[in-house]
């Protein structure tokens, strides 16, 4: 497989912001029993407004974003929920090829160009790149876990 | 709020390409009956590989890609579930101001730098941007699908 320089000339457009409880990256709850239940509203910009046009018929969306204060990645990461390390592409690691974040939120109320929004675990200021309707979901007995339900186990027989 | 030169200079690395059925969009399933069960492969750079590490823990994997055929975005979109335009914020169409899709394949089986993969619905030769652990998932019952629900019901009463 090659890559060209084409490759690179991916243009992302950031279409809003979200404003979230969470100034720095150590308040933002991590780990296996972090509740992600924040509120927070992202504000999509007066240009693309036409593009929420019936999206609050939804009870959740999928909010892409871009990791803005991270430079650089690592192929392998240490997530705070284990003692080990594991690959970047298994984990929610910031450090990432393509700086790209991924949350599932519940909508609670549209207000114009501002989405209210339950489930923020981003900064204070972030740029959003897409938002997409959750529309079906794996049921949770067919989800398999790997290295994260491993630690769970180790932690609760360690202690 | 505004929008700095800067948010444009958003740097997305293409990890791997994916291998699937499917050499034009018309071969692509859609719409409300449409079965998501093709098979594929997603094939991962050799420099990129260390980033797999453990990744064959997880029965489920979200896969980040770019719409590397399409040029330009349409905040209305047109469907093919319904006879009526929606914000393209609450479709997935492929014209969006940041060309990503985004697919929940089931992992079937890693081979090296090969993910052969469940659910794939993106052209054959389709770069993929990232690679994330499909953790959890919002039951059922409580999914709201707002539009498409709709006109899934239009449909059932007419015929």
């Amino acid at each position: 497989m090659t890559m060209t320089n084409n490759d690179a000339n991916i243009t992302m457009m950031p279409i809003g912001t979200v404003r979230t409880p969470f100034g720095t990256t150590g308040e933002i709850p991590k780990g296996p029993d972090a509740k992600h239940d924040a509120d927070g509203v992202i504000e999509i910009a007066p240009a693309f407004e036409a593009g929420l046009q019936d999206i609050e018929g939804f009870s959740h969306l999928y909010i892409l974003w871009h990791f803005h204060r991270v430079d650089g990645y690592d192929l392998v990461a240490y997530p705070p929920s284990d003692d080990r390390p594991h690959g970047v592409f298994a984990t929610r690691s910031p450090f990432r090829p393509s700086p790209i974040g991924l949350t599932v939120v519940e909508l609670v109320r549209r207000e114009g160009r501002q989405l209210r929004v339950r489930g923020v675990d981003m900064l204070d200021g972030t740029p959003v790149l897409d938002i997409k309707p959750y529309l079906s979901s794996i049921p949770a007995a067919e989800i398999r876990r790997g290295w994260l339900a491993a630690a769970e186990r180790r932690r609760t027989t360690s202690g």
